[in-house]
Parts: structure tokens; C-alpha cells; sequence
């Protein structure tokens, strides 16, 4: 056995009984042994291990029987943070996690919009800082940052790659420039991905082995767990199911591809289309320009009973709810989890309209059924799902996230 | 650890050693523990049981190095025989397989038409009867037979459920029937997921991790492996590229669902296509009824030129591009291995227009290709699959299948 090995199959065991803990604590040594399948040894030097690092506490007493008092494990949530870095077109958002996955503090700021990169990464640098001393947290707790941007990416480089809502950045090296500035590890993800692993992290998907988040900001993305593990593929350039072709013979993409869900469905299109309906005068909304608030706009509209608002918000999610049809027959998955700022004023549509629709044309129905539910954690999940990211990278590789054998 | 939970572990080393000896042997046990982790003991247990079973043999010597001389191990491919069955809608196909793979009987007979299920699984235990009389093997080194189908099915309970092309066989327990009339003992899966798996046996997926099957015999759907892992999804009905939206505001398909890709594409259409041009006097061609035959013929005629023919074949073929694109911008692919009837003939056009497609629309086509080709199975690969999949699943569980966690 390689030295890599032997490190891998420990940090694998070590994440097992860290994810228990989180998942199951407080709990006993001799549980986690019986839940793990590690021998009593392993598990007393991990424990072990663990407590003299702070990352869980011995806590009150089982009922003794007889013998030996037990002590029960539980996570120490506030020993390690995870600061988690979200670049949307809109908005840029940051958020301290803790252990449990639990946000310690959240700032929102303007989108890049076209400023250089170089100068978006010196202002989210003084961001950072700024937040780390307003929320009083020690910055030798946070174990390091994750990253989290629309896709394409070259995640082995760091760098988008021709994200259509972040032109001007690709090729820009984010993940090095922001090492170096603000000295913390770095990981890099999608949003979607980094959505679907907040998710885990909340517990919310529990019982759910084969899901998918539909992330939709100002695009439309979303992030994969296969049997238990979030997939990544050859080049972590997966769930890209804003380029899931709705119209073969449809309307040309900037991707390159045709008929993209994107082109029909997305918070972008849909503002477009509301803005002409507003030109009209079939529609009276006050947009500003900024595409997630005048989505949210078309969403109140909508909810207030709107005809024309009805008519753009249903489109959408119709074109949506055939991609995803598109997604659960390759995948047949239990769980769609809806995630992203679009879904803050417009979800319930989109859950009922999914639903429906997974309900009536995906092949397995009448195998099992297919839950649509919005994420738990709302504007936040590419943020929040980032700052879990560096933490499960950090004290539990290899347990959530798959091993790249590219 | 539970008794289950040791006999997985144990069951999963001795599978990597079969894959290694199958895929590197002649191999020392040296070089077993080197490439697998496990300690020398464990390899001598685990290669001891395999000598004794006579899965392995002892071969030739390595180089003396001065000391004792080395031994090499590899596969005694006729020692286990996997049988195969392919239920097409046009054909019936039953190989034996070895443990390398390599078919030592095959038969092929007409499809199941509208007889009733429990006459054609006589007909079926006769047939296997027969090629196992006629090919002298010993029905006792046959560790049991894979059945392969056209999904959506029921893995669980082990029948077909709404097939388009096996309409009569909705519901049937196949697999509990052929296990009685046979006696052996009986897997069950889609034929894109068996042809998946045949491909790794033969080695033809090597180097590759994220790859998929398009699988086109009178449908088309698709078997998925993800990080070296088949993917089963819940319910086992993955891979269902046939329906996969190819436009939104289509056609509705009998699965339920709007325009799905095999209203488009499917060889069942082309035949459609092409009998109605023949009809109007545009096309030459014999047409016989059976699907894959006439799918054959318009595939010769598009290869001699025909005009007609050929704007059929490339039809067909650019809307099959369409959702391959769709599916690897959402698992990032390296690999799509065309298999199935459909492709021994007009396989060319496809594999150039797919692979074109791929090259130009592809989400990540900067950072990777993602390579077409031809399944070196041809027709048999889902009858070859099927084999190949019981023998899997009886020598090596869990290496190449992946565990539940529903």
C-alpha cells in the first residue's frame, strides 16, 4: 500500500465518523464502531485524534451500565468555519459557516458587473477582512474558503472558462489571486455543485442517495449526488443543465450548442420577455435592470395573480421541468432540490409545475416517485453550500466528494 | 461490523483481485498486493481460495531474483461460463461467455412478436437447452444467466414495465420464470447498462472512468459508469437517452412525456421515414418489416449515396447528437460507445456526426474531447453484456456495479 493510500483509507474513516458525528451525536464510541464498521481501535484513535484537535467534545454520560460511565461524542460546531465565497452576476455573497453548517455571518455586495477582475478580487479581499473582524470570529479557526462561480470551470486550473453571466473572467486565475491574497485554502466549485453539498451538509437531503439540485441565479445550473457521492465527472464541468437542449432545432446558444434551456427558460429570459411585455403595456412591473430583482418582480406579479407574469413564470418552468424530465430518465433520481436566488419569490411555481410534470411523463413513475422541494437554504445555498464545501475538503475528504480517477 | 458488512469487504477485494488478474495478468502476487493495497496475507488467503476454486491458474515463473522463483497467476477463462440473453424486439440473442469475456456459443432467433410471454420462455429454455448441448460445455460451470431488456423495467421485481417495444411483457416476471424453467440463477438489467458492462470486460473502456453507452437496437437508451462505477440510479432505470427531450413543444411519446428523442431518431422511425419515401418514389429500397433489417438497409443505402437515405440517416443521427450533448453536459463524459443492431451498418455516420457535434457544442470542449466510437461488441453487445454481467455480479460484486443505498 502506497503512503497515499494508507493516508486516503484514514482520512476516509476519519470523515466517516466526523459525518456521524454531525449526523448522529451526541454518540458513543461504541456506536460509532457499530455504525462504521471500524474496529473499537480505530475508532479510540480517531476519537482520540479528533478531541486533542477541538473538532468534537466529550459531553454528558450515557446510562451507565453497571460498568464504565459512557461518554457521549458531539461535534464541536464553532472549532473550524468555512468561509464560503459565492460570484454571481448580480450579487456577490459571503458567508462564515461552522460545523454544522450553520451561517456564524453573511455579507451581500454588487455583482463584478465590468470591473476588472484584478480590482473585484482586491474589493472581495477587503470584503472578507471586513467581515471576519464584524463577526469577531478568530481567523486562525477558518480552515479555508470555498469558491463558488457559474460554470464552465477548469477546476484543476481555477479558473472559469466562457461563463456567459461572467465573461470577462475567463481564464482569470480567481482561485490563485484569491490565495494569495487573502491567504486561506482554496477550493473551487460550480454553484450548483456547491448548492447540492449545502444541502447535504443541513441534513436536508437525508435518505436521499441519488439527487439533484436545479440552481437557477441568473442561469441555470445544477449539481449531482450519485448513490451518496457528489459527482463530478472528467473536469467538474457536470450538471450543466442550463445546456440541456430543449429545441433541436431551436435557437443558436453563445455555448455553442442549440435550443439551450437557458435561452427559453432562464431568470434573464424571462426579464427580457417581461420587458417587452412592459413596452406593450401588457405588463406593469418596475424593472431596474438588475436581473435577479426584476425576476423577483415577475414572481410577485405572478403571485399576485398577473396574467402575463403567469404566462412567462409557467414558460419557464415548463421548459425547466422538461430538462430536469430530461435529467431524472438518465439519472433516475429520488429528489430535485430548487436552489438560487430565482427561486426566493417565484419557487412555489416552479416546485408545483416540476412536480406535476414529474408526476405525469418520467419514466419510472410508476416505479417511484420523484420529490421536488425548495432548498433549505434559500439565497444562500451557492454560498453557504461553498463555505460546507471547504470544510467537508478540509476535515473529511473523500466522503461526500468523489475521486477524480481522470 | 456486521457479518453482511464483512462479507462485502471480503467479497470486494477478492473482485478487484479477479478484475487485476483478468486485466493485468499474468500477475504476481507481489504485484497484486502493490496494486490493490491489501497486505500479502490477505492475497494469499483471497488467491488460495481463487487456485482452489480453479477461477486462477499458476503459470510460468517470473525472473529468479537468487531467491524462491516467482509464480504468476492468471484467469482459467473456461472455468466459469456466464449465458447471456438479449430480448429484442426483433431478435432473441443467448451467448456463453468465458471469464475473459469471449463468447463461446451464440444463437440468435427470431423476436417475441405477440406470443404470449410463457411461450416464448419455453421456447427460450429449449433454445438455451439446445446451445448448451451443442456447444459441449458443462451446464455446471455456468454460474447463471444475465437477461437483458429494453427498460423502463422493474430490477427489483425483475420484469419489464411498459416497454414501447415489449408491450405484452408489461408486469411479467421474466426473471422469476426463466429461474424456474432454467434453474439458473438469474440477473436482470437494460440492455444499454449490460452493454456498458460488456465493454469494460473486453477492456475496450480502459483508461476511461466517466463513459456511457448510446445503445440503439429497434429504441435507443443509454448504460452510464461513472468514476469505474455503473450507475443504477434508485430503480435501475438510468440511461433512458431515448427520452431525453429533444423538443419541448413536440410530439407527445407513449412513455408520457413531449418529444422525446426516439420520435426522432429511433431506427423504428427511419423504417417509418423511409417506407413512406419509398412510397412516394423516393427511395429504393427492399423493405422487409423487420426494423433492424430495414434500419440496415437505408444504412446501406446512405453508405452507396443514396440522397434520401442519407438525409434520413443524418436526421436520425443529429438528433441522437442532440441528447448526447445534453447528457454529457450533464455528467461530463470522455467516452460514448455506440452499441446495438442500428450501428452495424450506418455506425459511421453516426459516430462522425456525434463525434462533430461533440466537438463543436460541448460545454467542456475546451478543457477535454469526448471521444465516439463503435462498440467492439457489435450485435452481441447486449446479449454479451448480459453474460458478462452475471458473471460480474457472481465472481466480483461491487467492483463494477454499484451498491444500493435506497
Amino acid at each position: 500500500m502506497t503512503v497515499i493510500e494508507k493516508t486516503r483509507r484514514r482520512e476516509s474513516s476519519r470523515g466517516k465518523v466526523i459525518d456521524l458525528i454531525r449526523s448522529s451525536g451526541p454518540i458513543s464510541r461504541v456506536e460509532l464502531a457499530e455504525k462504521t464498521g471500524l474496529t473499537q481501535a480505530t475508532i479510540s484513535t480517531l476519537v482520540r485524534a479528533l478531541l486533542t484537535e477541538d473538532i468534537i467534545l466529550e459531553t454528558g454520560r450515557g446510562e451507565s451500565t453497571g460498568g464504565k460511565p459512557r461518554m457521549f461524542l458531539e461535534l464541536n460546531p464553532a472549532s473550524r468555519l468555512g468561509l464560503g465565497l459565492h460570484i454571481g452576476q448580480d450579487y456577490i455573497t459571503y458567508i462564515i459557516a461552522d460545523l454544522r453548517g450553520h451561517v456564524v455571518a453573511r455579507r451581500r455586495v454588487d455583482g463584478p458587473g465590468e470591473i476588472s477582475p484584478l480590482t473585484v478580487v482586491s474589493r472581495m479581499t477587503r470584503d472578507i477582512d471586513a467581515l471576519i473582524a464584524e463577526s469577531g470570529v478568530r481567523r486562525s479557526s477558518i480552515v479555508g474558503m470555498g469558491i463558488a462561480t457559474p460554470g464552465p470551470l477548469d477546476r484543476v486550473a481555477g479558473t472559469v472558462r466562457n461563463a456567459p453571466s461572467l465573461e470577462i473572467w475567463s481564464d482569470f486565475p480567481i482561485r490563485r489571486a484569491l490565495t494569495s491574497t487573502t491567504g486561506f485554502h482554496c477550493e473551487f466549485d460550480n454553484d450548483a455543485t456547491a448548492a447540492a453539498i449545502g444541502e447535504y451538509w443541513l441534513g436536508a437531503t437525508e435518505g436521499y442517495a441519488n439527487y439533484a439540485s436545479v440552481y437557477m441565479g441568473s442561469g441555470i445550473g445544477s449539481g449531482i449526488v450519485m448513490d451518496g457521492t457528489i459527482y463530478q465527472g472528467v473536469s467538474s464541468n457536470v450538471g450543466e443543465i442550463g445546456h440541456v437542449t430543449v429545441d433541436a432545432r431551436g435557437l443558436p446558444c453563445p455555448c455553442g450548442n442549440i435550443g439551450c434551456l437557458e435561452l427559453y427558460a432562464s431568470p434573464r429570459i424571462v426579464v427580457a420577455q417581461a420587458a417587452e411585455a412592459a413596452a406593450r403595456g401588457e405588463l406593469d412591473i418596475p424593472l431596474t435592470g438588475v436581473i435577479s430583482e426584476d425576476f423577483a418582480a415577475v414572481g410577485t406579479a405572478a403571485t399576485n395573480g398577473d396574467a402575463t407574469a403567469l404566462r412567462l413564470v409557467r414558460n419557464s418552468a415548463d421548459y425547466v421541468a422538461s430538462a430536469v424530465i430530461s435529467m431524472v430518465n438518465l439519472l433516475d433520481l429520488q429528489l430535485i432540490v430548487l436552489a438560487g436566488s430565482a427561486f426566493s419569490t417565484a419557487g412555489g411555481f416552479y416546485v408545483d409545475i416540476i412536480s406535476d410534470a414529474l408526476a405525469h411523463k418520467a419514466m419510472a413513475r410508476a416505479i417511484h416517485p420523484v420529490e421536488v422541494r425548495l432548498s433549505v437554504n434559500g439565497n444562500d445555498a451557492a454560498a453557504l453550500g461553498a463555505a460546507t464545501l471547504v470544510l467537508q475538503d478540509r476535515l473529511s475528504p473523500r466522503t461526500l466528494r468523489s475521486v477524480s480517477f481522470a
